[in-house]
């Protein structure tokens, strides 16, 4: 299909098509004439894929050029398309190297321990988490560590289901892509599900009225 | 202190401070003469407040504005505030009206049904949670709503865990910068311990050697 029938088929904008392909981000399409460019299915496919991560993942077009990369390259480990994934946390350091830091990496190494969760050095996940948590130290929420277990509880009940989901799926060809779809998009899903089960939690505890979260 | 003095302690240089200022991020500091303006403890606890937003968070300046100013703002609807917080599923709108939107929002409506989740109208997860589902069905992976009772379970032992959490600080003054933070940072804290889980639930499902994510 030519292009202004991929942009049709996907509702993006033909410019907007054009500058995935300068980035990278799009595969250019097979030229069928000097000036005209012929699309198929595997472009509409990634189209889609680059709007989700884009719109719902919150992703960067640079952090999406990095993971789509790791998706078409083979012999990336997957650990570092995921880092790339979780863009969100972003690599910005800032002062890594104070009190909070040092506790928040000391509460991770010993969740770890407890938990019995192997961790590889190479995946960003334990630092990221450190990160977080010596962050909400630096607000003065310190105690939030204290929440670590029943956040792990409920991460290894996601994580299993996700990993059925995968392994459901069964098509190796698009595990990885589906890893990462899972990985960028199952966090919006998560998220908007914590959202509103807070709502409810909180209708239990403080009653219809007085609720603390969903109308104060 | 002098704006030197808070740009020492908290890391942030002097001309970012000026500029969250002139955006509003953080109040102005009392003039003691002309051109000199003093800060206080609440100006510096603000300041880390609004680093730990843009860096662990992930949110933007303005984002950030619309946050502070909410929790500023007792007449500000906690669940406005949290809409705000949660700028990562970014109004952007697009094709709401597909296929994928219509199952995406009737299996929304089953969950909370099913669950008994009392969802506030004015609460834009439900609306997040089915933008999200609808991507993920643009994308191929439409079946990804078997997970959503096994998200929802671990998103009342999250939720659970966090309304405990507020609970037990009390101070009410602090109340809803707590939700806040909870609610942003905690989203960050979740993300990273999700994908530690992933590593070890991969290793066990396929063994050290052949894990799915963690290393392919």
């Amino acid at each position: 299909m030519r292009i202004g029938e991929l942009s049709r088929r996907t509702g993006v904008p033909v410019p907007t098509i054009k500058y995935y392909v300068r980035e990278g981000l799009l595969p250019q399409g097979e030229l069928s004439s000097p000036n005209q460019a012929q699309y198929g299915e595997e472009h509409e496919r990634r189209l889609r894929l680059i709007r989700a991560l884009l719109e719902v993942g919150g992703l960067k077009v640079a952090a999406i050029a990095e993971v789509l990369g790791a998706v078409d390259d083979p012999a990336q480990p997957l650990h570092k398309v995921l880092g790339a994934a979780a863009s969100r946390l972003g690599a910005e350091g800032g002062a890594d190297d104070d009190a909070e830091a040092a506790v928040a990496h000391a509460a991770v190494e010993e969740l770890l321990a407890r938990r019995g969760w192997r961790a590889s050095p190479a995946n960003t996940a334990a630092e990221d988490l450190a990160r977080a948590l010596a962050a909400m130290g630096r607000v003065g929420h310190g105690a939030f560590t204290e929440l670590l277990d029943e956040y792990a509880d409920a991460a290894e009940l996601v994580a299993r289901a996700d990993l059925g989901y995968v392994a459901r799926r069964g098509a190796v060809e698009d595990l990885v892509e589906s890893v990462v779809i899972g990985t960028v998009l199952g966090e919006a899903v998560f998220n908007a599900m914590r959202r509103l089960a807070h709502v409810d939690a909180s209708a239990r505890l403080y009653g219809e009225g007085g609720a603390v979260v969903g109308g104060r």
